[in-house]
């Protein structure tokens, strides 16, 4: 019997993205019963056959949801089912955490708990679920959110252990793979609240611009998204050591040095400067950068610029500089 | 009687953009009757009086649509009521251009005409009256084609002598300015033809994001533009210094080196090697590329990668090379 082509696209993609890891390596996939984190849980299974890997099926249980229990042992039984060595259900509390949403507090809470878990098994690697469309998604939420590069370059593929395998599949292959292979996928009713801004992108805004702009801009935005994230990687680089370079012992940066570094880079070095100066970083938007640095382009004896965090940029004697506002 | 808020937007918008023109300097207007360039000739007309700057509005007749010669006169009537200093209609001729769409012939010949007229009025600048959703239009499409960051940095605000004072106000500014002016303006019949990809994203898909992520997000495209543009100017210009660093007088690339150049500018460095190769950029995909680091970054004794123009990649001997297939 031949391979199903959706089955085959998971696995080619798990495959590829963990090459690199050692016979006897420990991998924990990162399971909620969506059809992306099954698909990638039975894909990982498989190809640990010929890797040599140790599969550790993790479900998190936040307990937000009535039931939440009940549906982490459902979970854990498939993923016992589906061959995984060990599973496990962690369990996290989701606090009320100042300053950030539900749903940051909630993914905040859940990486807490897989590092945990990582440890505790010790793992090489800990993969993600995340398909194509949610690469997407995310782009068009950050294209909304408008800072630049950084917020169009999606997620990452990997960062500290944590991998992302199923960033180039799409979520149809993830779902077409479980019906395939019998696998009963679970669909969170959260993926059916208007109420969160993905859903709305997901269910209204891509379908336009499907119609609108021609099919494939899923796989479009996601390699847009690959593109910026280098794009920005870099730049962030050469302004952290522009900045190392450039700043004195007080925190201050000389105009005639920074004049002369190409706008990207400038700007990239105020915000540093900014943040180093206690400016929090959710609340610095562009346009503080931009006030701050028409202390530089717009110069004519201006006597501050407000910043968050009850900070001012001031230029004098030939310095740049941020300080607390008096 | 206090300047209403639409009319002020566009003089403040026009007077911040020409501040640097010398009294004196002749300033050429591009307009073509619709609400955006009729808005910016009478703004530019207001504020030439301070400026001392001598107006010339210029309307193009492409001659593609019956009757476009009356609508030209029209035009010069208008921009003459207005207080233009000079008017005139210049005429294009539409070739069909081989390998470029009709919008992009008419554009090419647009400028081109321009050019000409700018020349022959000793023009310091020719303005164009593309608005901020002009430019947010331009992102989306940029997006839907996918190639980076320079497909979303969307227009710039100054090149050679032209220059988009508008950028920053919303066509909705420019339609109230002209009607609490009392200029009539003419609506283009293209702009309600969903044949274009343009107008659909205008009617369709803007609307959309506009609903399902908020208000504003013209502004937020517009402002991603602006940083992306300085981003991608600034890897461009690094990624042509590495090349010129970098290259041999075979025009090949030492795989050594390369190996050590970050990813944003190593792929950049390619995309040089093989356009400087004569592989046409317009057909030199980001597919290309990677294949072409696919001989660096996943190099396994691949005897070659292929190129559009009938070019090949390879390696060997330590070098990177691209060359004719035989």
């Amino acid at each position: 019997m031949r391979l199903h082509p959706s089955v085959a696209a998971v696995r080619v993609a798990v495959r590829r993205d963990l090459e690199d890891l050692d016979p006897g390596a420990v991998v924990v996939v990162a399971c909620s019963g969506g059809a992306d984190s099954l698909a990638l849980l039975a894909a990982t299974v498989h190809e640990a056959r010929a890797g040599g890997w140790k599969v550790v099926g993790a479900t998190v249980d936040h307990g937000l949801q009535d039931g939440s229990d009940a549906q982490a042992e459902r979970v854990v039984a498939q993923m016992a089912a589906l061959g995984a060595d060990e599973t496990l259900t962690a369990r996290v509390q989701v606090g009320a955490d100042a300053g950030i949403g539900p749903e940051a507090a909630a993914r905040r809470a859940r990486y807490a708990v897989l590092e945990q878990v990582a440890d505790h098994v010790g793992a090489a690697a800990v993969l993600l679920g995340h398909t194509r469309d949610d690469q997407a998604e995310t782009v068009l939420l950050g294209l909304a959110r408008g800072s630049g590069g950084r917020s169009l370059a999606g997620m990452r593929r990997r960062f500290d252990r944590y991998r992302r395998p199923l960033l180039d599949v799409s979520r149809d292959d993830t779902v077409t793979a479980c019906q395939v292979e019998g696998i009963e996928v679970w669909d969170d009713p959260h993926n059916l609240d208007p109420g969160f801004a993905r859903v709305r992108v997901r269910r209204s805004v891509l379908p336009v611009l499907e119609d609108q702009l021609g099919p494939g801009i899923a796989a479009t935005l996601a390699r847009t998204a690959d593109q910026l994230r280098a794009d920005t990687d870099l730049l962030d680089d050469l302004a952290e050591a522009t900045y190392a370079d450039l700043v004195t012992a007080e925190g201050a940066l000389p105009v005639e040095a920074l004049e002369g570094v190409p706008d990207a880079l400038r700007r990239r070095v105020l915000r540093l400067v900014a943040v180093a100066a206690g400016a929090p970083p959710a609340e610095l938007f562009h346009e503080h950068v931009l006030a701050l640095d028409s202390l530089l382009t717009r110069w004519r004896g201006q006597k501050w610029v407000d910043l968050p965090g009850h900070l001012r940029g001031v230029r004098r004697d030939g310095l740049l500089e941020v300080t607390r506002a008096t």
